[in-house]
């Protein structure tokens, strides 16, 4: 006859993954609170048992556990500032996407109203949320993650609490998010030449799966050559990259635009010009922490 | 008393790959030759039970099958030209990486010289050599394909015959590989973020694993929005790529090189200046399909 209470959590900003969120609360016996900035986003959770708040101090006040995922950091502390006093005392976590320094904005301003702030990320879709391996990882005082690790679990299983800094989150899915636009480019590139041959994207798919894999392979080897700054055991050479440059030629015949691998064959370049041809392509990494210097600017200077 | 006679294998090139190649054909119990243009490559092989010759002729003559793994096709036709008529009649198959073109110009050479010819990739590193999921595609005339499937079977359970046309493979290799350098300069990009902060790159790599897995998982979308040419129903849309790019000037002030974002930052706003901003993100596929043409072109043009 024992009944556990769960924890009352409040979801702000119902898109597809706040939405999702709220689902998962709800269907885990969580009284949920949503609340978004056109309240119809939130009639079929309603449908589901969650309480709608059109204001959103109202919406705070509801639970000890607010989580906020609207689009940026700043639409997030727009969108917070008449909450400001309701969520006093509470935790607040956020789960948009954004830079360090709006989690920083965005931690200050918890810290000025005495919030309990954790900035986080949820690494994956919507339909991924509430699964075993899906990961959230988060930033920001550790005793009120070690407090609020059992509710979040409900989102995913593989929780990490990254450190003390609250932009912590923000930093990880900056840095894991560099390959993202560069490699969809990549594949939809992939798909411009097979259709230039009158073939379809589909019959690549299960190659360029086996081509990610292999690169989730090497990714440790490639850290750690970056951890010792040591690249004299290549795997793949700086030469071996730059000596394919040339290829894009007969690409670029065939109506593919390749202007966008330009500046990727300057980093090449430089990288060779540094003395790395024989070196692990990582050594990429010497050359994209310095500033960028072309040739251009420099003759620039002398004009 | 049963003893099953292995099909003898020839192998061209012994570079890290080749080296594997010939490394599995021994451990199965194929007799093999192998060349390099520089023979001491081959002592390792030669303790194993290799036969070694430094004449190329000699080599293509010991075996019904020759694999040539050298760096690119010009390569590999400059390297066969003193073995064309000893490879008459034999089955030659070529694994190195290249353009479609250059796989076309190796098949002409050997169908004037009556070499049975088939061009193939190993999609994989060295150590993967053997395995059963080992992926090894190939272009090229089916009887020879199936006449030679159960001998390459010993270097990858996962063979595909792509297709009667010899530059399949190539083509697949660079449609597929179009992601392997942008996906890991957006890793050193994300590792530099870190060093930045004075956090190791090794720490981010489950991430980046997590990452690139849920790419995986949406690839299939991807292509098929493509190959219907609809773009309507988005998971990620252009727009929100495209209202990210003003965050690089926070990485720029942190000391990293984000020049090479630049052109996929003009991929992003051409296609919200051509309506695709509320379309999923795989509509850069009709931008990156034009031939380029930037404002500077066009300026260049009223000169």
């Amino acid at each position: 006859m024992t009944e556990i209470a769960r924890t009352p959590v409040t979801i702000l900003g119902l898109g597809a993954m706040g939405t999702a969120l709220a689902e998962a609360f709800l269907a885990a016996g969580h009284p949920t609170t949503v609340w978004n900035r056109t309240p119809e986003k939130a009639a079929g959770l309603v449908d589901r048992g969650a309480m709608r708040s059109t204001d959103i101090a109202d919406a705070v006040a509801a639970s000890p556990l607010v989580i906020a995922i609207l689009s940026t950091f700043p639409t997030t502390l727009a969108a917070l500032g008449p909450a400001a006093e309701a969520l006093t005392g509470r935790t607040l976590i956020t789960l948009n996407s954004g830079t360090p320094s709006g989690a920083r904005d965005m931690a200050a301003w918890a810290a000025e109203h005495g919030i309990r702030y954790l900035g986080g990320a949820i690494k994956n879709v919507p339909a991924a949320v509430g699964k075993p391996d899906t990961l959230l990882y988060f930033g920001g005082d550790r005793a009120v993650f070690d407090e609020s690790a059992s509710t979040l679990r409900v989102l995913g299983g593989d929780l990490v609490h990254l450190g003390a800094e609250p932009d912590l989150a923000a930093l990880y899915e900056s840095a894991v998010g560099a390959t993202l636009l560069p490699a969809l480019i990549g594949f939809f590139e992939g798909a411009a030449m097979l259709s230039a041959r009158g073939i379809q994207a589909a019959t690549m798919v299960p190659y360029a799966v086996k081509w990610l894999q292999m690169i989730e392979s090497v990714l440790p080897v490639f850290a750690d050559e970056i951890d010792d700054r040591d690249y004299t055991r290549p795997g793949s050479s700086v030469g071996l990259f730059h000596d394919a440059i040339d290829d894009d030629q007969e690409l670029a015949e065939s109506g593919i635009d390749v202007a966008w691998h330009e500046p990727m064959h300057d980093l090449l370049r430089r990288a060779v010009a540094d003395g790395h041809r024989e070196h692990s392509i990582s050594a990429l990494f010497e050359i994209i922490r310095q500033p960028y210097r072309s040739d251009m600017d420099v003759a620039d200077q002398f004009d």
